[in-house]
């Protein structure tokens, strides 16, 4: 059992979709990350929020595997962010986004989790995360989430972070953009000679496609008739990913592909439910079931 | 084993891809289903070709397990299309369209073909494709491909096709559009609801979903890095998908899943190559070999 440390956003969501529309939940990429890796292993949460995140608020990570003590509340408001999904839940526009207290937010380790022996880089300003990378122990798994607004700003930074992670977890556009090729396949090609060794593609409803080294390992999305909500469904898919592996004693083939299961099954619970609905009264049962609804969807018989 | 008849276009395909541009390759829906089932079953084509059809074009059926006596030579040129497909390949534009001798065919399903137990309408009018199922004697399994143009053109012969059908075989968008459906799963219901058993949704790169009643199968595209020419894809799939299914003596669960493996093998196999190149020179290792391709990319064990 192998601890994880992730450092990233705690946010509230205010979130427009063809199926509903919720004002003021509590989000953020480190959220959902948390709370899905926590169904598998101990999660070490680093991050900041303003004065509005009240008790009340902190109670989606009450009696879970998360230690908050990374957790920094300053003067301030929360990260807030408001998004409306198209009709199909294809597209998604941002309304705004108002960083408040993360804009100057520092990542702080605390000491008792530098020896962290897994690490969830969420999507942040690269330059923090390299800041976070300097000041753990050579972690046994570092694990990396960017987005095009790094890859186009900021790609220098980006590169000096690549090339000391493990594992990238990004869609299949920012994988395209980040290594200039269209096919999936060089294009994980060439993120891999950046320094990861395993690329993890994020296709949407289409699934996932995973490269270690020339090895290829796909799941297709599980076709829902309910979704709700598909914010989240990126971080919540590498909690339940990285929380899988870190419960298992060594990292197989065949375990590293069942946390793609794993991760793909905490996603597709994920986004039946607005925000964290779906997550925070989710049970060992219906992840097992859903886990298997995937092995039913996939499997076949050898010839 | 169980013959399959087949109905549908010869034509001369004009490609122009990323990859290059060819001009007056034999192709059509009828040639690529027949040449992929070939491979696993007898094939019985049922179509209509101009006089500028050589023994030389002919040459691309020989020696296969495909019975050309219902294809008919008349007066005039063979079907013709020409397309182009955008760089990434996710969109195709038609140049023309020149039906010829295809404007004026009747398909004459010849007596000996009449008992076929598996029958392939392959997309062309649905008053044909009745006509066809007119013509035969209570075959054991009828699938029908189909297209927009149908779909929003004559949806009334096409309505009276489809109750007579048992499988569907469209691809997403066209599931949608025949539905009135955004989300597959509901898309698939409704389509049941108009006779068929089973929808197969071919979706690209994506792979293809199948409805069977309420349970799903679904196998992602196998990532390729040397896509060379999507045409005829659909109707490849569909060959090596009914050619399988045919060389089975009962249909099972299982190798109705191993029937979509076998037929996504074949259209994998088939993009690699301009118009029916991959096809021609295909060995049944290399078919294998490609099945077990699928096989790693998808497996993982249970919990």
């Amino acid at each position: 059992m192998k601890p994880i440390l992730t450092v990233g956003s705690v946010a509230f969501d205010s979130i427009k979709t063809p199926t509903g529309e919720f004002s003021h939940l509590v989000g953020g990429a480190a959220t959902f990350f948390s709370i899905a890796a926590s169904f598998f292993a101990d999660v070490r949460l680093v991050g900041v929020v303003g004065e509005d995140f009240t008790e009340e608020h902190s109670r989606v990570f009450a009696g879970r595997r998360i230690d908050l003590c990374g957790l920094q509340q300053v003067a301030g408001e929360t990260f807030r962010w408001r998004g409306e999904y198209s009709a199909d839940f294809s597209k998604r526009e941002t309304l705004y986004t108002r960083l408040n207290v993360f804009e100057a937010f520092k990542p702080e380790i605390p000491t008792e989790f530098r020896s962290s022996p897994v690490v969830f880089l969420a999507n942040i300003h690269p330059s923090l995360q390299l800041d976070v990378l300097n000041q753990v122990n050579s972690p046994d798994l570092v694990a990396l989430d960017t987005m095009n607004y790094w890859i186009e700003g900021t790609p220098n930074e980006l590169r000096a972070v690549l090339a000391r992670v493990d594992v990238v977890i990004i869609n299949d556009e920012e994988a395209q953009q980040l290594s200039g090729e269209a096919n999936l396949v060089k294009a994980a090609r060439a993120i891999r000679a950046m320094g990861p060794t395993h690329v993890v593609i994020k296709r949407g409803e289409h699934g996932v496609l995973v490269t270690r080294g020339e090895r290829l390992f796909a799941v297709p999305g599980l076709p829902l008739e309910d979704v709700r909500d598909p914010t989240g469904a990126g971080d919540t898919f590498a909690g339940g990913f990285l929380g899988y592996l870190s419960s298992m004693p060594t990292v197989t083939e065949e375990n590293w592909n069942q946390a793609v299961i794993a991760g793909s099954a905490m996603a597709s619970l994920s986004v039946q439910d607005f925000g964290l609905g779906a997550l925070l009264n989710l049970t060992k049962t219906e992840i097992g079931n859903r886990f298997q609804d995937f092995k039913s969807l996939t499997h076949f018989d050898a010839l």
